[in-house]
């Protein structure tokens, strides 16, 4: 059977299953149903005797913080508890430098002719969002396995004041998986440059977010920056996204004083305070930082064995081709598939065609631009372990047509 | 005994009370005590199938939007449920006209030498707050019982593009109580404006907030732009925050189609969606439209003696006197009190040092200053019935000794 026919047979199932997005399944989710009960009858004091039913606590409650602060490795006097999304802390957060000048800025972003942002890649999808709705121009870097090639990133920064920023998820890399190194943070923390203002995004979406017992080893970018002289260097992001409730968890900003100082006063004028019976809920529902590592666990045990089968069917079906390259990550939510260039929006196209859908080709690269056309994101933590074998199977087989065909010419 | 002997007595009795802000008592956020164990055990779909525990949303969950939709007067279509304050709400909003031109505008605010918003005094501090955080800079126009004298705004907008948008809080205004007229609905709605993308910030916070079994009749802000053809003058806001849980609410925000694809629009990049499980906890708890309003009434029954009382105290200590006039708010949360020209910060003064904190005077005009110092904003909601009389009490004192001791010189 050519592999023509096996597509044709293949279109023929029918299937209709999602690789696109890192969402937590119903089985992770099922993991925080008694939240759906909790804080419960009568509960809503918190440990100082704030009612969290009332308006206030701009900053958030204290207890959460507290459970988190060592989780994130920030000191709970710079960490923020706030509101369901860190997406919206990192849009506000530069929303605000626009608007008003960061600690150290000549002026504010909108009065700037260009504001830049490096961008390592491959990336998450919503952070080039941001920055195409700010009309701030990306500069893509190369992500080495260690993080971004900071040769490059230091070359860069050091010449141009138009480069304001860079974005970073340096644990478990979305999508490649990677975990930057002390190397890379220390030098991140360090460098020259000639903005300022510069700041490190550093969405720490998946800090605990480990797909084997051995945690993820993260240099502490807030100690690194302040070490180096650049305490006001990094904004750290984090949420209970992929922890609790996808859509109903709660978002986490940590920085320096100075930069915390500053967000504080602008978000006085913008809200009465986070949603704080949300963030006792969570309290009660972990009760400490054990509580939400033993959670976590349970996560792992739902979503290695995922990872376990892409990696699987990639290796049976496109092992030792030379056609296809994949991360192997030990955490976080994707796996990173190369393919011949100028083969990844076709794969992506007949994956379509046979009823799987795959992150448009191009997604992890600013302006959905991957210029060697070779790199897809897969998403395998929604799909059961049936569904997922059945799309990697259909994914495996579209990228050996994809290779062949683009071979014959 | 002389006044100044009164009020040694009063600062003797060590009070500790506080009527500044607007904020729900112990016993209104009771009403809703339910919530905190909604939506409940495996209960997290919505009508339509919608695992409301993740990612998504964008425009809040349907069947929430169904109860509220009539309850404001807004067609479903153009009624989004958002996050858990209006305020951050009506701070987006600005912040995007901002950066990214509203519709029918030439350009982004930023890009104007200066933006000007009509305050109609007095107002809403937070408003104000949000003017000066964005660089707006403010004019006030008087209230006149109906809502803003409509001659002095018809002639400011119709001569200066610079002016861009109005406050308004159309029923039980903030804090004199007033609910704007049909006519001045309409001819908010007519007026030619020299600027283009001209907006009134509709904050509807009160609306369904009676304090008698009247329900306020406010005329349809949206048609009458509609049919005045400006449909997409308005941004009309409201919340639950009132209604349920004051810091765990759910905000709203209604306005013409072209305005609400605008927002989504930018929306889609600032975030995944809002928290619908809360959302969903307020289907639950409320079922129904009817089921806001019989929750209306029992909040009704807390706060209608409050005010009566403030009422009471005032008319007992200070009726007659001519040196104080208040008012009788058929609605909302505050009541305004009036005194002699330049007593106003005097009053206030003297309050704190007897143990009873104010609004700051100055607090409900743009930049805190009112140009007579003669206002004081009263919130009786929070303290308990025998509190707010002591409260009162103290108050009416501060007038009478005040006003006295202005008039001696």
């Amino acid at each position: 059977m050519t592999l023509r026919e096996e597509y044709a047979e293949l279109q023929s199932k029918g299937l209709k299953l999602d690789l696109t997005r890192g969402k937590p399944s119903p089985e992770q989710l099922n993991l925080s149903n008694r939240m759906l009960e909790l804080p419960g009858a009568g509960d809503y004091l918190a440990a100082d005797g704030t009612d969290t039913r009332n308006y206030g606590g701009l900053t958030g409650l204290p207890e959460l913080v507290e459970i988190f602060a060592p989780l994130l490795g920030i000191p709970k006097g710079q960490l923020l508890a706030l509101g369901n999304a860190s997406l919206q802390i990192m849009h506000d957060v530069i929303a605000n430098a626009m608007l008003s000048p960061v600690p150290g800025a000549a002026r504010r972003w909108v009065e700037e002719d260009e504001v830049v942002f490096l961008c390592p890649v491959p990336g998450y999808d919503r952070h080039f969002g941001l920055c195409e709705r700010f009309g701030i121009t990306m500069v893509p870097v190369a992500l080495t396995g260690q993080g971004p090639d900071m040769d490059e990133v230091e070359r860069l920064v050091a010449e141009d004041p138009r480069i304001k920023g860079i974005w970073c998820v340096p644990a478990y890399s979305n999508p490649s998986g990677e975990v930057y190194s002390a190397e890379t943070v220390r030098r991140l923390a360090a460098m020259t440059t000639a903005a300022p203002d510069f700041r490190i995004f550093w969405d720490n979406a998946y800090a605990i977010h480990d797909l084997t017992e051995q945690r993820a080893e993260l240099a502490d970018v807030l100690d690194a920056c302040a070490r180096a002289g650049n305490p006001d260097r990094a904004f750290v992001f984090a949420s209970t996204s992929k922890i609790t409730l996808a859509g109903a968890g709660v978002a986490f900003l940590g920085s320096s004083t100075a930069n915390v100082e500053w967000l504080k006063a602008l978000m006085s004028k913008q809200t009465i305070g986070p949603d704080k019976v949300n963030q006792l809920r969570h309290v009660r529902f972990f009760g400490d930082a054990d509580g939400v590592l033993a959670h976590m666990a349970k996560h792992r045990a739902l979503l290695a064995p995922r990872f376990e089968t892409v990696e699987h069917v990639l290796e049976r079906e496109l092992g030792g081709r030379g056609i296809a390259r994949w991360s192997r990550p030990e955490g976080g939510y994707f796996v990173s598939l190369e393919v011949p260039d100028g083969c990844a929006a076709e794969v992506v196209r007949l994956a379509k065609e046979a009823g799987v859908a795959l992150t448009p080709a191009g997604a992890a690269f600013p302006y959905g631009h991957d210029p060697r056309d070779h790199h897809i994101r897969l998403a395998p933590s929604y799909p059961s372990l049936t569904e997922l074998r059945e799309a990697m199977e259909a994914v495996a087989l579209c990228v050996r047509l994809a290779a062949e065909e683009q071979k014959q010419g």
